[in-house]
């Protein structure tokens, strides 16, 4: 079959693989929207560590073609959402109960990519299908349950690391796609004011629609300062969904003492954290850094999913690129890697 | 002074009393706009215990009139709002940490008509001002910060004590305005579908607009049944925010196993729960009961009008009668003893 | 093969069955120390549900005779510690990450008795062996492993849901071996004082050895008053390992507002909570109740396997009979039916 | 008045200064056993920040010789345990109802040394006595007493940031007084293994005796690995309480995906964390990264004196060295500072 990923680090294209087999409890998925990521270009250029001929792509809605003789709850011909993350259920830190991205070690819940070919491809393979797999509900559009499997998984996650509250001024450094969802997750939590941090037009458009108060860019001076002034002092919870080593930093200098830090941000593997101590109150702030990788599995998100029903967001504002047919793949990745201004997320629309 | 309250019990009246003298921490306040609650209205009939030649009232915006010495943050002429719940904050319980309305015993926080006169009166005191009163911020109309101090934070604390995540199932029992908050409440935590359990036709339409996706009569049967047969099964959580002593079994009985009962309800003290085994799985349903308080203080007030200023909610809504002079405070009150069809809540707006 | 159990209601006897098969992901166990427990005579009873030609027991280590072709972690020969709770790891309820004794359903994880055949026998069935069964330790005796799987799972849940924190006032209603085990959890997180309620001796020896501070009894009058002269007051929190419906309104009645009472009790199908309004602060108290069945799975068994290997805790103190043979299964269970009042705990050793 | 402390910076000594005056919720204390802390030496040589002039000391127990009007629970002649963290609990943060070292700014609970003399002195002040104070109970030595005001307090404080729980594997780094309380506080909240990491013979004595199960030494190796090599890959929970800025990149590699890395060690302005974006997983590891104050107030240390009191720890065994006489209150500082190799924590003993 057919698959589009990383020939070698730097250097993506077309790959040829063997159709995938489902071991008893898994299931073959054939794509019908799909959706590039910055991690699947990012993983092109080698920031996630060495990859070669591996097919990328972790965001789809599809249709299953094939299953495990253990699989009861699916079959071939249902349309279906695949989380981003699948665990493995009885992975030792599922059991242990918090952040099921991580079954088995740390990121072990995500699959595609670091453990097998991603979803780019005519058909992909999802372990325990009867866990991780979600039938597209008839009353959403495919490409809006789309933007569940990661973009509002991993950005309503920062939000819920920073345990927003009712009323609380709340920070999102960076308004990519992810980031515009903590945005939106901030405010179906309950924020008061929201600060993001952000330049590109078209984002800083679709901030404001998901519920932001106040824009602060680089461009304008040190955003620290910029955003201390504004507020009037400390905030409580600043989330981070873009930047670099130093925007820790910036990040714990404006939360206030028992405030919270909550990062989403995938870090490239040569950024470094420096933090001087007195920022962080010498070790005394209560000030909590968190950060992690999205949950994962079925349950998940048929609960994103009840929030697009219920008509409580339509996070398909952040399809901004719309291409046609399996051999897109390419253009959108492609698209996704140079990232003009008006970019926020392509979606590739298969046919079969 | 004078002030309208309760003469004895089932006599309400104006009564004539001393003006409060402020301690040295306290302030005295004149109030601006007030609103009668059915717990004013209860107390009245005896629900909350003996009461006699009591000014009732426990919902005001005001100004400041004087302070006591040690007052830091206020001065005459200051307009404040004021939690219903005013702690004092060095109390035991406080210090552990949790739900911060029963301060050194149950229910203490809450001084107005259990420890002294309420807001019905030309002038209230206030304890602790600069850790209880709030400087009603410019951009907000006084009647909207009136609807705060009580039925916003308990509303808002029914939907906290039930942890409501995003697209969970959330069943609100009573769409008072209590109830209607926590409607409004819980949209604003991600709920996904919210089923509403009410009748009187001007309710049912705010609470739509608050959010509602469902509505549920007692008139058409069984409510668990209704529930149950609309959700597919239990729910995530239910707040109840009206009913008796039932309620709380059926609220029981409509949630999943690791669920969450969420009460706010005030119930009268000849209510009595009568809850069969099974229906909380004789014990070992991990479902949660928790009721309470809600919350007092300034920073808590803050924070509620940080969801009014920045267009997450407007709660004026829920003011369907308004009354203009100080003597209309007779008028609104019966108004809410009598509790006409079309009634959510009544405000009395003040001109000294 | 034969096993021992419920013929009919109400009579106890040898049955003779199939040996088990295992799926793909179970495993066989053939027991090597297995306990009785009052939840099996009590469902001998009739207590929870319809019973007939069932095999009881839900407490063993073993030694696993087949695995399923999907297990990889256990092979014919281990010495194994079983969970008397064995979740179906993807199921529904574990998914949403609390209290995994709920897979699908209320209890669904409680497998033993409620789905299949239970411990007392010569071969029974694990189902998810790998993430449900444990290597016994060399270092730990295995009736010491054996009071992990409910004893302390279940007591220890207690004081979990309990959240007992440094110095706390912990009270514990009832001294069986569940709430001994919740008198060793109680101390083993922290708590001051430890009031228990109970009257056997021997149990009241243990409970005082496993940190009990003060010890009240049913017979010397009102346990509330007694408590509450003791304590000054009303507790930090009430854990429920023994009574009746009325054990309820007892323990609400003696928390502090903002307290917690959390029960392991398993009420029988015919017992009713009766609890006035007043005494839950007529729903403003703050009181959480709580209530649970153990979680179950490796991870939660391995951890409290740990608490036994490094000397925190010697549960099988518990362990006051003995008992040497298959055939003594009979003996021990109808034991456990009498319930002799130096009985805290049988065990049964089987050799093959 | 006489009192030691830092005359300026490097430079300790005696100084003479006015007795200090009560406000109205205020208590002068007249000093009955006090303790040195690192905290203290640290402020001396500049370690946190410019101060000339100032008396230090911060763990006291007393006698109560004057209390401002506004006082009702305490009356001269009581003798009292002073907390080292006295929030004024009126403040911003403590209404937010967590960790309150921080009542209106950071650290802002921290009254001694940074906003008004300490306890090394004849007289000393306590602000909101009724809420900061506590009555020494008669079954405590007042030196055990004196060992929660800093020491448990803190050390406790680590365990519970990180949620230390059942039979978790945790690491302590440091084990000065505080570590120490951390190891005792580790155990008396259920964890299984714990490995300290320490030389001192007389701290790993005692580390033993308060649970430690294994020992580490930075003398042989790196000592993430050997913790690692230990426990046979990451642990639960990393405990900080001692080292400097490398310590904390140190315990992030030693944590497991979803653990806890909580951190009560105070760092010098100078110290800088440098943290490799891999160690945090790229961000993605779901590690919690706290650290801060101990909380204050009446209400903690009255439960860490239950502790003391009901035979769960004895702490005293921190005290090393003793001395008698307000004089040697500068032989005693000297010693912190020099810290020899068999010095934990000296306690001054005064008869007035």
């Amino acid at each position: 079959m057919k698959g589009y990923g990383v020939v070698k680090i730097g250097q993506p294209g077309w790959l040829e693989k063997e159709k995938p087999v489902p071991g008893p409890l898994d299931a073959i998925i054939r794509p019908v929207v799909i959706a590039p990521c910055s991690s699947d270009t990012h993983a092109m250029h080698g920031g996630s560590g060495p990859k070669e001929n591996l097919i990328l792509g972790h965001e789809a809605v599809g249709e299953v073609v094939e299953t495990g003789n253990l699989v009861i709850k699916f079959k071939p011909g249902d349309k279906v959402v695949v989380p981003c993350v699948t665990p493995d259920w009885t992975g030792r830190y599922i059991q242990e109960g918090k952040y099921n991205a991580h079954d088995n070690t740390m990121m072990g819940s995500f699959k595609f990519l670091l453990a097998k070919d991603g979803t780019f491809a005519e058909f992909f393979h999802v372990n325990m299908a009867d866990a991780n797999l979600v039938i597209l509900p008839e009353e959403i559009a495919p490409e809006a349950a789309l933007m569940t499997v990661d973009m509002m998984s991993t950005g309503f996650h920062a939000v819920e690391l920073a345990e927003v509250g009712y009323g609380e001024v709340v920070v999102v450094v960076g308004i990519g796609p992810v980031g515009l969802m903590s945005v939106a997750g901030a405010q179906l939590r309950g924020a008061g004011r929201i600060i993001v941090v952000g330049t590109r037009p078209n984002c800083v458009k679709i901030a404001k629609e998901y519920g932001a108060t106040d824009v602060v860019s680089y461009k304008d001076g040190d955003i620290v300062k910029q955003i201390k002034d504004l507020a009037g002092g400390t905030v409580d919870k600043v989330i981070i969904a873009g930047g670099d080593g130093k925007t820790l930093t910036q990040a714990i200098s404006m939360v206030k003492p028992t405030g919270i830090v909550s990062n989403v941000n995938y870090y490239d593997a040569s950024d470094t954290f420096t933090i001087p101590a007195p920022v962080w109150g010498l070790g005394m702030a209560n000030i909590d850094i968190r950060g992690g990788f999205c949950p994962g599995g079925a349950a998940r998100i048929e609960k994103l999913l009840n929030n697009i029903k219920y008509k409580r967001i339509d996070p398909s504002k952040l399809i901004t690129h719309r291409f046609d047919g399996f051999e897109k793949i390419e253009d959108a990745f492609l698209l996704m890697d140079k990232k003009p201004a008006d970019l926020i997320k392509p979606a590739v629309f298969i046919k079969w």
